[in-house]
This record gives C-alpha cells, sequence and structure tokens, in this order.
C-alpha cells in the first residue's frame, strides 16, 4: 500500500492506494467521529462493492445508512443532492455522522457536497472506484452539482478526512471508463511533469492492460502532482499559474459537456478533445510546434481518447465558454502551453485565434 | 456610527452600526473583489430600501444584479436558493461577484448560503434591515436553508466581509418584528451578561419606543457578546458551553417552528416561549428558583413575546426535539440556565423532566 500525505495545514489528510482497502474497516473508522455512517453510492458501483465495505464495518459495530443513488453525469443535480439529504434526516443522522462516498467523480462531487452542507458540514471520506475519481476528485476538495446553465455551478470546497483509492476497483471498470481516467492523467504530465508524461508514453500499453503495479504508480505520482498544486493555492484563488493549471482542457472540455448535455461524453473524453484544442491555440500563439502537438494528440489517441470535438460550432462553443467559471471578469483566461510539460493561464488570446483552435480540432 | 471587530483569524470582518449606512457606497465597493454585485433582497424591504442602496452604487460604477424573493421563513427552502443561483447565472455572475443580503434573517440566511454555494464561494455582504438580523444572523457565519424535516438542516458556514447594520431600516419595522429581535437581545443578558440584563430590565421601554440611542447600544452589546462567542468556537465544535450557548430556548424553539410550520410564529416569539420552556427546566434541576423563572418572563413578556408554547402536546414536543442538530449522538443536549447571566449545556436531564417543563409551559 502507498500512503500520500496531501498537505493543507489543519485539513491535511491520507490518501491510501492499493490493493483490498475497502475491507480494511480500521482505515475507515480511525477517521470517524461517532460510530454513525452514510455511504453514498451508485446503482452500477453498490451492487458490486457496496456489501464489501459494509459488512466488516457493521461487524466492528458501525451502524451503516446506505444510499444509492442513479449512475451517470446527468444526475449531478439538485434531485440527487436532496435525495442524499432525505435519507440522512430519515435515518436521523446526525452532526458526528461520517460521508463516505464509494463510486466515481459524480459519487464524490454529489457526497461531497452534501457532506460539507448537511448540517452546516459533516466529516468526509472518499472511496473513489474510477481511475478519474481516484487520480482528480479525490485531491483538492472540490464538489458540487451541475446547473441546466453550467456545470459545476454550485459546491463547496470540503476536504475529505482520508482518501482510500482501492485499486482492485479498476478490474470491474469499463475500458471507456478507464481511458477517461487516463485523460487526467496525461494532463499532470503535460501541465508540470515532463519525466512523468515520458513514463507514460512509455507505459500507455501496460497501464491500459490494467497492470496493477503500473496503475498504482500512476495514481500515485498523479495525486502527488494535484496535492502540489492544491497546496500551494488550496481555494483557487491565485491570480494566475496556481491551481487553475489543473484546467488544461477544461474551457473547451466543460463546452462540450454542456453542449451536448452531460453524460453524452465522459469527463475525461470531453477533456481530451479540450486539451487537444488547447494545445492547437498554443501553438497558434508560437508557445509548441506541430510536432507537440501532434504528440500531445499521439497519447491521448494511444490512451483510446477522442481528440476532436463535437461538431457545435465555433459560435456555440464561444457562447458556452463565457459561462465557464473560469472567466474573470467577462475576459476569457485559458490554460495554455508554454511548452511540453509547462502550462501557464493566459487572458491575452483573442477571440479569433480561439475560433480558428477550435474549428481545427472539431469533426 | 459604531465600529465592532469580528475576530475570526483570517477572516475578521467588521460591523458597522448606525443611521444612513445604506447610502455610504464606499462602505459596500471597498469590501468588493469587482465591480459586480448582486443584492438579494424581498419583495417588502426591497420597495423601502433597494433604490437606497443600489442607486448610489450604480453612481459609482458598479454594475448591480437585483434578486428579489418573496418574504417570509416558509420560503427558506431550495426553491428560493435556485431563484438565486438561476439570476446570477442569467446575468453570468462570475466568481468575482459579491452577494448582498439586504433583509431580515431568512435573505441572510439564503443569501449567505447562495454566496458560499455559488461557484463554490463567491464574498458576502450582510445589510440586515431586522433586529433580529442585526443582533444574531450578522455574526457568526451560520448561513442555511430549512428543509421540511427540520430548520436549518443544509447549509453552511460563511463568513460575511463587512455588516452593514443600518438602524434607520428599524423605523419601518413591524412592532412583532421589533419584539421578535428583543428575544434574542434579552437572550445575550440571559447566557453570559448579567449587567447588560439589568440594562435591558431598565430600558426596555425606551428600546420599544425605537430611541435610535438605546437600539444602537443594545445592537453593538449584543453583537459583542455574540462575536466573542464565536471566536472561541467558530464552527460550533466545542462539546459543552461554547457557541452551543447561544441556542438558549432554540432546541424548544425550533420544535415549535416547526411543529406550526415554518412562519406562523416568528423566530424570536418561538424562542421566548422556548427560553422560558428552559428556564422551567433549570428550575426543576434545581439550579434557579421560581423568582428567576418570573424575572425571565416578565422581562420577556414586556418585550411584548409570547411566554408559553402552543398546545402541540409534549409526545410531539419530543418528537421534533429529536430531530435538532442539536442532538448529540442520539441524546439531547440543551442549553439550561445554571443561573440568571450564566448558561451551560447540559446532556443529564431526564426525559421526565423535560416533558413537564413543556406541559408547565404551553397554552
Amino acid at each position: 500500500m502507498r500512503t500520500l500525505n496531501v498537505a493543507l495545514a489543519e485539513r491535511s489528510y491520507e490518501i491510501l492506494i492499493g490493493p483490498n482497502l475497502l475491507g480494511r474497516p480500521a482505515a475507515i473508522i480511525e477517521q470517524m467521529a461517532s460510530d454513525r455512517l452514510a455511504i453514498v453510492s451508485n446503482t452500477t458501483v453498490a451492487p458490486l462493492y457496496l456489501d464489501r465495505i459494509a459488512n466488516p464495518l457493521r461487524a466492528a459495530g458501525i451502524r451503516v445508512t446506505e444510499i444509492v443513488l442513479p449512475d451517470g453525469e446527468n444526475h449531478k443535480n439538485w434531485q440527487s443532492l436532496n435525495t442524499i439529504f432525505d435519507a440522512l434526516l430519515a435515518d436521523r443522522c446526525d452532526r458526528a455522522t461520517t460521508v463516505l462516498a464509494l463510486g466515481g467523480g459524480v459519487i464524490g462531487d454529489l457526497a461531497g457536497f452534501a457532506a460539507a452542507s448537511y448540517q452546516r458540514g459533516v466529516r468526509f471520506i472518499q472511496a473513489p472506484t474510477t481511475l478519474l475519481a481516484q487520480v482528480d476528485s479525490s485531491v483538492g476538495g472540490k464538489t458540487g452539482i451541475n446547473h441546466p446553465r453550467g456545470k459545476n455551478m454550485i459546491g463547496a470546497f470540503w476536504q475529505p478526512a482520508r482518501v482510500l483509492a482501492d485499486t482492485d476497483t479498476l478490474s470491474t471498470l469499463p475500458d471507456r471508463q478507464l481511458s477517461s481516467g487516463m485523460a487526467e492523467v496525461i494532463k499532470y504530465g503535460l501541465i508540470r511533469d515532463l519525466s512523468f508524461l515520458e513514463w507514460l508514453e512509455d507505459n500507455m500499453d501496460r497501464l491500459l492492460a490494467r497492470d496493477a503495479d503500473c496503475l498504482a504508480y500512476a495514481i500515485e505520482r498523479s495525486c502527488a502532482n494535484k496535492a502540489e498544486v492544491v497546496a500551494a493555492d488550496e481555494r483557487e484563488t491565485a491570480k494566475d499559474n496556481g491551481r487553475a493549471l489543473l484546467n488544461l482542457g477544461h474551457t473547451f472540455g466543460h463546452a462540450i459537456e454542456t453542449g451536448l448535455g452531460y453524460g453524452e461524453w465522459l469527463h475525461g473524453e470531453a477533456i481530451a478533445a479540450g486539451t487537444v484544442m488547447a494545445a492547437e491555440l498554443s501553438r497558434r500563439l508560437g508557445w509548441i510546434d506541430a510536432a507537440d502537438v501532434a504528440r500531445v494528440r499521439g497519447l491521448l489517441q494511444r490512451a483510446r481518447l477522442p481528440v476532436r470535438g463535437p461538431a457545435l460550432g465555433a459560435d456555440r462553443y464561444m457562447e458556452l465558454m463565457g459561462h465557464d467559471k473560469k472567466v474573470m471578469a467577462g475576459r476569457l483566461r485559458l490554460v495554455l502551453l508554454k511548452r511540453i510539460g509547462e502550462a501557464v493561464t493566459c487572458s491575452e488570446t483573442v477571440a479569433a485565434d480561439i475560433r480558428a483552435a477550435i474549428e481545427t480540432c472539431c469533426v
């Protein structure tokens, strides 16, 4: 088992990475404030793993409340959040209750926001079961739900007390979901860790074959990269080059997700196409060359990810991007590649270049 | 103008108390992160004060988004919260936008939770227009909404950047609302400030006659008391005698509000009857005597507040109190009076005594 410490002053916590973590109740119980735990999961993950985690806890004397939501990004909304609140209140969960998220990023975001808001905040533990959630949403404390007008528009920063990244859960992950997570793994290499990017280029085939050691290493290195960025800028208040760098490809990607309707493309798929758009725009600014763009596109393709966005039309992309949270005072602030392995935030791009990059990178 | 500093480390802020604060745009602008402000108010307050605050701001170059909600505790719910989010998104408010609450406690709680959750948190300024909001909800950072199963069950701790307690707004406050606020003013005397309680006994008639200097003094002293308690226990994590002391009368009072349906009784009215119940229970424990209970009841009556709860039946009270946030691990933790001027938390009461206190103090 690998252990990674996320240093956030009084809110520091550990990420445990390895096999069979769900079957170790002590790893959960030692982080709880009472004997009450509410597990939030979904209809896909619960049949596979809910008993595995809940039975040993119950045997250890923990009173477990089970809350199973429908699966999918299109359920990351008020209705699901209220389902959680209704269940917590119906079972008389008090302020000493711990909420545990068992599932992917959607479950983590929903359960995390519920934990942040229930009785103005209760303890939160994450047990991410997708690669995407293990390398991305389990670090950084971002929680929230979508709004019809934009993704993640409502939420909170709420740090978990612990994260259990059980690599056994990746064995049941569909190929498409594995690739989706790989988009974020590749992102860490692109924005700040060239040697990790080279390692990924050398090991992508083993990763896709689900080599357990390779996956654990990729998760740890991804989380370590994210943790360093987050520790320096916990609430994304840095004006430039702080936590915002983690959003490489995300402004374009969110436009894809919103434009198609949440859930049509997986998050990592949209980010992959968005990353190519960001690379293409970086090339138009003269920061990287065509070979660099091809390198980005090539690695994403090897990870079985889409490298072209859907044909929404540049106008629609621009409109959707105007609603993104990363807009500062009406001006679009994008994350671009100064070079391969180093991203920067940039508010100086002109609309014509952004439109051209979009048009070049759509089907 | 009186200025009170609420000391909360990096989240410290000032409460300004005095006449004509709404007409001073600089007091708001110097706390904003950009030129965008969203004012949340209700249909009662907006016609009286929205132009007074918004016009000078617009003249100073601020872009103001106006969000006017229906009035009343029964609108402190998901629907109103979503109305705020919809309006913020429709007007493309970004993360640098400041949310300002113009109204009573309901508007403060709603706008505060919206500010805490919109794009995971934006700046927040409070302009409370009721006595209750000026002495209670403007200090401490508690925000939230009600759930059909309980009051304030969903919310966040979110501190304002500044509070403007404009005493001019009390001139239009209905008598019943003024008395409601007085219940919380009296509470501060009862729980920790005997000399303030004596001052209130000497000055209640002038306060009810809306003597401006008297009101400003009572607001300042109330806020100072609350600020001291909150500074020592910001997130209500102290096991005993911390921030929980501010809840004198509230466990009983919340049962009244929930049992009758939110909005039937004003918050302070329910707290007043609940405070008498807490005093009666304290007498049954031998901590205070019948004369003390009569003193509590007498001052509340002079403030034109109800001193008996509605006849819900003791069973219903007990059931409703079991859902209160102040229940720790299934055990009812009440705030009681060790003596007049000193409250303590107590988990040692037996159900029979609680029921008897309720029955003694209902119509």
